[in-house]
């Protein structure tokens, strides 16, 4: 049986919603106020980063750590460059990540690798487009 | 000068990173407790989907109403139906869109084409994968 994740986005006022997961999590996602937001949780696109820079950060750290690593800080920066035209896709994404502490720097290279080849599905997500359905 | 967005993932303890985007939000994200975290905020492949769901909905309420369309009630829901080997990618995603209210059929058709193919940046980052650099 194939995992599915369910996500439910509820139209609360102006271009603000609310979001549940299925495991009791809730946030609020907005857009700006020049385009009718009250600007009050992040925005739909930049998610798109959050999930990717999420993703890999938990896989290195996790991997950094069986392998006997000692983290202190752990913090990843990514930047996305968008396109000057509608739809404004990301053309170009830059993670950098700075992991702090007492661990050794092959084993921090291998944890990367290993997220970004193996382990990260919205990495993956990203190189090998999904199917998409919709219904209205 | 292309317009980027920067997001910053910071470890705070488990597999839990504190999030902050450059308009002043924070989230924390989270991954279950199964696998090392405390599951205390949205997980960040999930996220992925929140991103495609929350872009589209606030470009069909938008145009909807931009036509005049009275909307009372509007919810997405979206399910990623994940690979079941790693990187356990999203293999298909559907979105359902039920938007209540006083609006034409057509509007909302209208609107969900556009956001789908001309304005939803999430969508066309999904279509169209991004070059992604690392740096560690």
């Amino acid at each position: 049986v194939p995992q599915v994740n369910t996500i439910s986005v509820k139209w609360s006022k102006g271009l603000q919603f609310n979001v549940h997961d299925e495991h009791g999590h809730t946030m609020i996602i907005d857009a700006n106020k020049q385009v009718g937001g009250f600007d009050e949780g992040f925005h739909p696109a930049e998610l798109l980063l959050v999930s990717l820079a999420g993703c890999m950060s938990m896989d290195i750290v996790s991997i950094v750590q069986k392998k006997g690593g000692q983290i202190t800080s752990f913090e990843t920066t990514i930047q996305g460059q968008r396109a000057e035209k509608h739809p404004k896709r990301f053309e170009k994404i830059t993670l950098t990540f700075v992991c702090k502490g007492d661990y050794k720097r092959s084993d921090l290279l291998r944890a990367f690798e290993l997220s970004r080849d193996k382990y990260c599905g919205v990495s993956a997500t990203l190189r090998n487009a999904p199917d998409i359905e919709f219904k209205i």
